[in-house]
């Protein structure tokens, strides 16, 4: 009897970076919320303190003394999850149940400004222009040895971010990580299939159907993916076919200051608060192979749904069956362009 | 020039079930942490609460009155994700960048008990096999009408739930999920290839090499995968080719009871709290196809990592790239065998 209405009706979307389907139930965020409230956010962070290890000239665990940086600061992570030179296994045992394969790597921390409460969105545009000269930098240097280099950023206590110091790491690896092995396989897919590479063909559909457009210039479009699984979770897409992180020209850098201080200014705003997320780039592996297919972007996952302190869990249904999310993403796309582009935290009272 | 020991150096595992890996990093659990900590699970739920819509004769949002039930609860959520009867996504705009496709089904409530306080840890075996009991009927007759019928459980805040009062969810569906849909196709690729079933073989073979197992009876084995991504994931496979929960024999639920008692108790007495997890039951799709492939298991999907209050964060890395975990299975495994079968809180002071 009724027509179908995504706003209002539960249905599927399909994922063709992943090849998945997100489960969508519109109509589920009006249900009360007796749970986990996360504790708010710290906004006593101070400028500088002697023991945190991320701030200029602070000691770190390991003894070694920070120099007293003024802009970025990459070093190599005290505790790295990957190791160059490590024994690899054996091939001997090899029982496809129980297989076990070689991992080498390196894990390096960036800091983005000496000041311990500052975030990106806070941040001028010449020091986050900074950032973005150095992540090509490192994407540059570490592809020429590793098969991929993933630079990320853990914002927020309740992301796991274990210093509030404005900060990203870079982990390269000698293998190619499952999500960019499965990307790969999908973009590649559809580029035999139709001799075009498919986030540019979705970035230029996004743009004609302007309903989960968040922000635009003339280098880059920022969307709330038509198969966002977080809440708020968006895309960064350049609109000219650029492989990797160190590919982008002096415009694409400074239009892509202008986008990201826009969409995270957005995000601060949307809850007022200094907004969590993961966030990181993905771009073509470092290998000679043809990467026509590939097309790099930026990929946003923030935990929040209703408030500064109610989050999003993505367990029990999620974990075991199928991801979920309680609004859809032209509601998400709605709300993040209608804030202001001002920070909140620069209103005058 | 040394030798590989996957107790010390990193390496990567693989998933047979999902066809994906995770980065096993052992020698990084020595880092310091100063991210989030838990709020302390909140000891003092009161037995009865007038006020908690999951207690006996407690007023729902909805205005229903809970009957004053003294085993099991079964009851329709208030809020569920999935309807009957919904109007279903038209097939016209075949874009294959913007595919919707029909969701329909339905969610249920389970309480396992009257009384708030408790838990599946602190039930009596009676009590637990009444809630199996309960399990295989809701399975038999939600099986008849959906594809998928997923019963699942979020335990503590921390997993996002929303009431502590002992309950469970069962989301049955029109479609597959993901995480099914990818086990049907793995499980089918190696039945059709050994024509063996998978689990069977991986039950056996454990239950061999005894370095995961952390349990075991006649009729089901409790083991920490040799690819488990979270800290102290478990799974629990029955020995006999079992398709569904509701096969399971008398002697199969009797035994399970047992060992669910022993896993759970374990599990609370790892850090002397009521442990959180998400868990759940794959079986068998409600289909006619030949599911001789499948085999009905559990999965429990626990976040802590050091104690209490520090949970492992699946974030940046883990989202973006790839699965990572801070020790080994084995280590996981011989820890909870180690630990006492007695519950923390029967301890005579
Ligand atoms: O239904 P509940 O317990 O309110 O909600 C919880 O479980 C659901 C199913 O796993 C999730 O979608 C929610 O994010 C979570 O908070
Ligand atoms: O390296 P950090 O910030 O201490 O740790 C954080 O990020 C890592 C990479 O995403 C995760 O593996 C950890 O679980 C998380 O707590």
């Amino acid at each position: 009897a009724h027509k179908f209405n995504p706003s209002d009706h539960p249905h599927r979307r399909y994922n063709p970076l992943k090849g998945d389907w997100v489960l969508v139930c519109p109509h589920r965020a009006k249900r009360p919320w007796k749970g986990q409230l996360e504790p708010a956010i710290e906004q006593t962070t101070p400028r500088f303190d002697i023991n945190n290890p991320l701030c200029p000239t602070a000691h770190r665990p390991n003894g070694i003394v920070n120099p007293d940086y003024s802009g970025t600061f990459v070093f190599d992570n005290d505790f790295p999850a990957l190791l160059d030179d490590v024994p690899v296994p054996d091939k001997e045992d090899n029982d496809e149940l129980f297989q076990t394969s070689p991992a080498e790597g390196n894990c390096k921390v960036m800091c983005f400004h000496p000041h311990s409460d500052l975030t990106l969105a806070l941040m001028s545009r010449v020091e986050v222009r900074a950032v973005i000269d150095k992540w090509a930098e490192l994407q540059e240097e570490l592809g020429k040895m590793y098969t991929w280099v993933q630079i990320f950023e853990n914002r927020g206590a309740v992301m796991g971010c274990s210093n509030p110091h404005p900060h990203c790491q870079v982990w390269s690896s000698s293998y190619l990580p499952n999500e960019a092995e499965v990307k790969d396989k999908k973009l590649k897919e559809y580029y035999l299939k139709h001799d075009k590479n498919m986030l540019l063909d979705y970035a230029e559909r996004e743009l004609k159907k302007q309903v989960r457009v968040i922000a635009q210039n003339e280098e880059w479009v920022c969307v709330v993916p038509f198969w966002a699984v977080w809440p708020y979770e968006t895309m960064l897409i350049p609109l000219r076919h650029t492989l990797r992180f160190n590919d982008l020209t002096n415009k694409q850098r400074d239009d892509l200051v202008d986008i990201m201080k826009t969409l995270l200014i957005k995000y601060d705003n949307l809850f007022e608060t200094s907004f969590p997320y993961s966030m990181g780039w993905h771009g073509a592996p470092n290998n000679s192979e043809d990467n026509s297919h590939w097309q790099l972007h930026a990929l946003y996952y923030p935990p929040l749904l209703r408030s500064a302190t109610i989050r999003k869990f993505m367990v029990g249904y999620e974990m075991l069956a199928n991801q979920q999310r309680d609004l859809t993403a032209e509601q998400a796309a709605q709300r993040l362009k209608d804030l202001p582009n001002i920070h909140y935290s620069c209103k005058k009272n």
